[in-house]
């Protein structure tokens, strides 16, 4: 029970950091190289056609941008607004919170749409707001597609649909730091503007010393992603997303997301119930079975805990993790039978795994 | 279900090669270096004397060796004994027969005792074949510590014990390739004579060119092994064994191992029903599920799977592998209640872990 | 000479990126963990304060911030300044250059001092240009410690006398990027007001999603740093940088650094003779002899190439450098003797190396 | 001067273990799997046929072995010979010696033909010797491609012809273990019977657990080769060889290989001048200048220091490898004048580039 040595692998189910593949860890175990040498273009040119693919984007442009999201929440606004310039903000999460708060601190006019935390963004309200922005003096509307405090994703194009039927001009800037490359995201259809992109770097140059061994560990991911295919990559998340409800049902519990069509499929928000302190499941989980789970924040904080089901990520290792979550919360008080939620997933991976073998023998 | 990309980690459960821990990767990922070099003896030098304590022996010599498990096999031999020398071996799985048929390959006259498969040596049997050899014709006795094909641990001690009735100068070899930093050995209590160690390289150099990342490799897994304490290291392989075997419990199937006393520590064998085979199982939790089960060898073939836990291991790794096998089995028709076993081994773990905690508390 | 596969180890003599030692790979090559985690504290926390040692700082707070330098400029301005404060800074080459123009486009009001190419930050005008402003509406004064772009380190301690001597308030900002853990820095003796550090992180946690890897490579480089002594590092860096600088002149070349008092430590850029462009010998180093060299930028284009010499580097790599330099000069034409370069760093080399050994047989 | 922490990197120039490239050491940075998985085949079935194109053959079998070099000499004595078996061996530096001494001690009836060190295997006598055994006794024929101890490479193709003359069926074993990938090597046309290959693993299995880092390592190594050419491969070691020969020259020391005949392309013997001590030379270039050079074995210790210039390597580390000669030959008291080698090498192999340049413009 020591701190200093966990045997086995970390369990981590948090929306973020994700598991990372070995392989993108090996391709970016490499040596400095130099960054204006005439060899380097060819790694990094190739990167910005590969990763429209992902963003689903033909005429955008994607940029590579070292910072943690936030940074590019930060850049995304002060690159295309000036102080003072309105933007429309739904917020129904922590996340959709913190980036409102953001655009603020740069001096812009925020006006807050609140949902009910477990919903997300509503395309009738914000329909509603910019018919009534005559003047159009709502220059950006801020959505966050994933909300990951909530296990939360709101429908990016219904959100278009509703800009468009305002005939308003604003900008529509997503945040797709948990949805991009796990749930569909399409730049073009949903007439997105700005999704942590702005400019080219034509020339496979940077006009700052770029994060080397990321731009390697880049290639590589698009690699895994282009093996195992896109749209196989979305399918997966669903069918793990799938098991994790069927588990939080069988234990007789509630997820945050109020109606299936909130469902996120990158993470599962789990109501604890009342009396209990999802915290407490969140550090029985840690210290004594090496599982990492998110915690509720804010408005939900000891209300829930969260389990991330992203990234590079398969059926047993979540069995594992809801395992461990049940041991945990059968440690904190909380009466769910242990193996229920096992069963309950194991079944819809099994049904799952069965209409795979099917379609493909029909094919 | 292509066999090109399999997201996420996969699940290795044969008795070897085992979980890795990442840190002993890493050491291994090192520059080449001069083997001949004034510094080299201070990476290995201090090898020796840490095997020793793995070991458990004070004046016992280790070698490290660069071949497989079976090149050290015929080294033991080979460099003790001379062609037409008699040795004795119990044989009772699949590698203590190898064994057996290697010495004879290199001209030893091999005396075979055959156990039930499921059982291990018979310290009386051995005993009263010594005490036959009046003329001291047997110069060795050879005891597969762990048997894999089985799950079978024997009892070494016993063994010596029996020389020692015997008063019989025979040299005791010991395997201990699947036990070893696992298992408790004890080298000296159990006047084993040769466990893969013959003469010291007490220079700090070697006769040929080693493989240097091994070395350091073997440098890291000791240091792990000090820091979680190799008794620790020792409870925690019972514990995970003691999980898996509720959970064949549970499912209602019994293990090869005929008596609790044969039990091994770091390899369960699960003989399936009748009118199954072992082989099916363990192609579908291969292939679906990207669980890799160890199969039944020889007399054995079909008859039985075995999981494997041993090495960088912990409690929700092995239940994702129980969930795996219990959907494998499923898949094959056996009739496993699904998450039977895994609610079974997460009571023996939180058994267990309570157990530790009141320890804890109480020291 | 095909650029698909160039055979051995390159070269890279750029003033960063720099060569990473392999240990500082190992330790980034590392599993995803929740930045969340009650262990997290343990990585970060012990990392500030060992930063504190190597700024040369006691009470100053050392920020750790995923972005590129140029990020790490425009941190440290908007932060600190708002639109319209003024700003003095030094120019005297391509990086202070482009910190000024940053500091323009975030709306600051800059006053440049220009030094010619080759010089550095002037005390005595930037003292005179302070006490011109007897309203103190000058609220910073940014100084380049390194100027990579000419190879030129200037005295901010003497820049700091000069504010003091002026009795202004303005901050003194300093970049370090090229300098800090090779170049001595002392933030607390010479009044360093910023150097990319800000606020501190009191919790070991992070008000966004760190970069993991970033921050256990850290922890090795500040391992490394510690093993060599920081002391020491500078010592080899001044030591190695001398090689160099014999080098030169022994081919009868001229530094861009107009004197001794100028002289870079860990970048030495380097005059070609007229009639000669420094892109083509960089261009022939790379492609034939797989050696990166730095580029003169701007004023100095075409008429310099640049050695970086600080990181991970010894003697015998230098020298390798200067032989790859040798030949790409004489292959463009320029008519330096083969060997002769070389053949002066040598005997510098054995200088220091016999100064050192002398040294220590005195301790 | 400490040993605990030396900047840089080690230059590694003994005959082996050579510099590693670091894309066959991320290769080998891989979790375990299992070795008896559907998949594994997958991984070795191509590295045998792969193999057979760097051994030149069309129907010898390779064998991929885990141990050193010495145990693959022993396993390919032992398994096509019976104890008491005549074999001839050429000896003329320290591994045909040891390999003669191993043949001993496995019961071989061993002839050693004696040829003076620095020279090679002698056809003629060997011819010689087999048209004498006119019962066919002698069995094998035992020969040492590239003989490290002296930096003489032996004409296996001449030896083949003087068998064949002689009529005499013996077999012709080679040790290949530092000639094969760097210098031309051909199974087939030169009808070696024996280089480290025995048997075909047609499978893709093993008879026992193979060492998997080295088998993903062998598959990037093989990777590597293709993308160089396999006969680039062999030009550049000539290349690079050529200026270390070069250096020699220009230092007025002698090489221990007699005649440009005997001259090994991946290693240099070069004899140190009376009155002085090679060990002291290679003393010296490893604590002070991280320069790891081979020793005088044998009949040749102290008399000469060795370079080994094999493996991923190109002109400028060798050129500072060189560097790192002439300042250590400098410190025990040699004198050879600094930078005087290292001109030589440059102007080989700037003659060596220009060469190339014209075939390539002329292609």
């Amino acid at each position: 029970m020591s701190a200093t040595r966990k045997p086995g692998r970390n369990f981590l189910f948090v929306p973020g950091p994700t598991n990372i593949p070995d392989r993108v860890l090996r391709a970016m175990h490499i040596a400095m190289e130099d960054h204006r040498s005439s060899d380097f273009p060819k790694l990094t040119l190739p990167l910005y056609e590969r990763l429209k693919k992902i963003f689903k984007t033909k005429e955008g442009q994607v940029v590579i941008f070292p910072s943690s999201g936030t940074g590019a929440w930060e850049a995304a606004l002060t690159n295309t607004l000036a102080s003072g310039n309105k933007v429309l903000i739904a917020r129904f999460g922590q996340f959709s919170h913190l980036w409102g708060e953001l655009a603020k601190r740069h001096g812009l006019d925020v006006i807050v749409q609140d949902e009910e935390w477990g919903t997300g963004a509503n395309p009738e309200r914000i329909e509603e707001a910019l018919r009534a922005d005559k003047g159009h003096e709502i220059k950006g509307v801020l959505v966050v597609h994933n909300e990951t405090a909530t296990g939360v994703t709101s429908n990016v194009a219904a959100v278009r649909r509703a800009m468009d039927a305002a005939k308003h001009p604003a900008l529509l800037y997503v945040d797709g730091v948990s949805s991009i490359g796990s749930i569909d995201f399409r730049f073009d259809d949903w007439g997105v503007d700005l999704a942590d992109q702005i400019k080219a770097n034509a020339t496979g140059y940077f006009p700052y010393t770029p994060a080397l061994p990321m731009l390697h560990g880049l290639r590589e991911a698009l690699n895994i992603i282009d093996e195992e295919g896109l749209e196989n990559v979305f399918a997966r998340h669903h069918h793990l997303a799938s098991g994790a409800r069927a588990a939080v049902e069988a234990w007789g519990l509630k997820l945050c997301a109020k109606e299936p069509k909130w469902h996120s499929d990158t993470v599962t928000a789990i109501m604890v119930p009342a009396g209990f302190n999802g915290a407490d499941v969140i550090d029985v989980a840690y210290r004594r079975y090496n599982l990492a789970l998110g915690a509720g924040l804010s408005q939900v904080a000891g209300k829930l805990f969260r389990v991330g089901h992203l990234g590079d990520l398969n059926e047993l290792m979540l069995l594992g993790a809801i395992a461990g979550a049940e041991m945990a919360m059968r440690d904190t008080g909380i009466e769910v039978e242990l193996g229920s939620g096992v069963a309950a997933a194991q079944a819809e991976f099994r049904d799952g795994m069965q209409a795979k073998i099917k379609q493909v023998a029909a094919e």
